[in-house]
């Protein structure tokens, strides 16, 4: 007998139908003999239906009452669940955040979370009940509500399946597991039995966005098994785990990539220490995030210096730093914001040489210039033209034959 | 400096823009010096979608759950209102029943407040905050959500004036007060200043149902001074209050009337001890409830007996007294569901003799046949046919002269 921690998202509770077929999958998975605590996002559309009220009356809502006004998107469908689980005989207790003292620090609306008390839940579970908890909210030290953020609910479940040590935490999403790149893209991508957590958080943080990335994080640290699948669709999904010796690995586990980016170049730089730091100081200040970063030495004793943001921030980027140039003497300023990124992800490669340079070359094949690299010990980098998108994932895709299952 | 809690209903807190009108009348009164405490409803309909979305799963949903569910609705009122005030610069703090520990008993759907937590309340207060509170739930000793029951605002306004020791507890509703009779049936019906707990009641419980009878004893018990007025409209309403010395007094307050009465007669019951109960037990054990009784001795050592329930109930009570009649051996039974009720209702009734016989008159001036007749401290009600109701009243709101303010 297995404890399971189940989390069924805004789409998959989006309507009674829905809560009802969510109700039959949980007392199955009951009815099979496992221990079951659910968690639940508002039913799709909820929160934004909640957002909208306040928006009518003020831009800059109350952080603390946002909280106590979203909060209730998840209390509305827990006990939908729990009406629908009793009804077929399945005995279930619905709980806010604050009833399992799902104990967060007091960063309204974006709280994390610091504690949980199993005890009550434990006891429910003893008395054969399935536990029904609101996902993405939590209660700080003051009584006060407060929720995760969006998309949440799924670090609830993690920190629920952490706190009650659970022997899986199952994320029921719109997709059927994790895939080698992205389907829509590569129709020969392949779905992935397991995948390590680090190598998730490298997909994840690149745009293949199953899961929130806070999720996985937490699962590693807790080393709770984690494993996204289909509230729609029967399978195993895939399976999150540690990675394991002798567990049957590929060298590479996915492609990932990133629309979005954008690449700005301050040139002719007086080389002196400190110089990064002055560069990139005024970009953080301005709030705007920074991706890959590169640096080159050029003969003259000055430098070169390259790095990557968001689409988004790409003009007011460039803005600073026409004014970090000024500042510093640098010879002059250039950007693209018409690039993408792709990035190989695999633990394999810790112990495989050679993977760089088959991508390269798998790219040189299609004509595909490379514009910057970046390596991590899981994961290669490049940034391309967006234009090379599409040809790029695929030639990667097939050089590494992602499509065939790896031998054991 | 008073301490007010006001309470606001759903139809006054029905959209965000009479929620925005809430948040002005609220922040004049605190900008006048007062401490306020806010109680709100549901947002009109919400509720009704609430419940909607539970028949939809069952017809019968778990009386614990359907508290979970039924309290968000309360919940996003609360925030609303908070963030409505805090867009005025009125500082606020919205509160869930279980926030300020509104301790209740675990009868879900309609739960007792047995002890209310001040402390948190008085703190905010004290740093110049307008503290906004749920109304109609609470948490029971075990930290599950309880309700009291639909109108239960009311009641959670007065309890929260008691426990807070607030100089008056304001009902806004959709009228602005409590009337002589209602002013659709009579036009020179006039708004009283001042009204007595005791009056109240029977005015509520016979059919004028400006306020919930529960929050009145509430409110009696705990001498909590409780004033009705209008969300809409300007005005003093009226004021709920302990009789006092030297108050200006009516004789009669009041007339008060219910359309919806039936009655039922049992004749030639063999008299003997007990028979009265065995007439009532059986309407008892079918949940019809009872209001007037009459009993007659006849003079062939038989009693007749009759009784009024409401009109929905008549048909199920014929049933049942028909079966009774047969066991009891009695001669007949009898009934009329084409009545109604008219009540004349003041404390002033207590010291002045003959307001029957004044009442008794004025209704045979116009040729109205009584057929009941009840009498209590403070109420004298008769039955009369349905085609009556109209001229009923009139003649009496007439004959006690009851459009004129009563001298000092």
């Amino acid at each position: 007998m297995a404890l399971l921690v189940q989390k069924y998202g805004g789409t998959s509770v989006g309507s009674i139908e829905r809560i009802e077929i969510v109700a039959k999958k949980v007392k199955a998975a009951r009815d099979a003999g496992d221990d079951i605590v659910v968690v639940v996002s508002a039913m799709s559309g909820e929160t934004n239906r909640l957002v909208g009220l306040a928006s009518e009356i003020t831009d800059n809502p109350a952080p603390r009452e946002l909280d106590v006004l979203l909060s209730t998107g998840e209390q509305v469908t827990i006990a939908l669940l729990s009406m629908a689980l009793e009804k077929l005989g399945c005995p279930a207790r619905s709980y806010t955040g604050s009833q399992v003292h799902i104990l967060t620090d007091s960063a309204h609306n974006k709280a994390r979370i610091k504690d949980i008390d199993g005890a009550r839940m434990h006891e429910d579970l003893q008395l054969g009940r399935v536990v029904v908890v609101a996902g993405f909210q939590g209660v700080d030290e003051h009584g006060n509500i407060t929720t995760l953020g969006r998309g949440g609910s799924d670090t609830t479940a993690v920190a629920l399946a952490a706190a009650l040590n659970a022997d899986e935490c199952q994320i029921y999403t719109d997709v059927d597991g994790v895939y080698t790149t992205d389907p829509r893209l590569v129709p020969k991508a392949r779905k992935l039995e397991r995948i390590t957590f680090e190598e998730m958080l490298e997909m994840a943080s690149l745009g293949s966005k199953v899961l929130q990335i806070r999720s996985v994080e937490f699962a590693g640290k807790y080393a709770v098994p984690l494993r996204v699948l289909s509230s729609f669709e029967p399978g195993e999904g895939t399976l999150i785990t540690l990675e394991e010796e002798g567990m049957e690995q590929a060298v590479i586990s996915g492609i990932a990539f990133n629309r979005d980016e954008a690449k700005l170049t301050i040139l002719g730089v007086p080389d002196q220490p400190g110089v990064a730091s002055k560069i990139l100081g005024p970009i953080a200040n301005a709030n705007i995030e920074v991706d890959m970063i590169i640096q080159n030495i050029a003969e003259d004793a000055t430098t070169d210096f390259t790095f990557t943001v968001h689409r988004n921030d790409y003009d007011r980027a460039m803005y600073v730093l026409n004014e970090t140039a000024e500042e510093l003497g640098a010879r002059e300023v250039a950007g693209d914001n018409k690039i993408i990124k792709i990035s190989l992800v695999g633990v394999g490669m810790r112990s495989h040489a050679g993977i760089a340079s088959t991508m390269f070359k798998a790219l040189a094949d299609e004509g595909i210039n490379i514009r910057m690299i970046s390596t991590s010990e899981i994961k290669v980098s490049v940034v391309v033209d967006e234009k090379y998108l599409e040809l790029g994932v695929r030639a990667l895709h097939e050089a590494f034959e992602l499509d065939k299952k790896p031998a054991a």
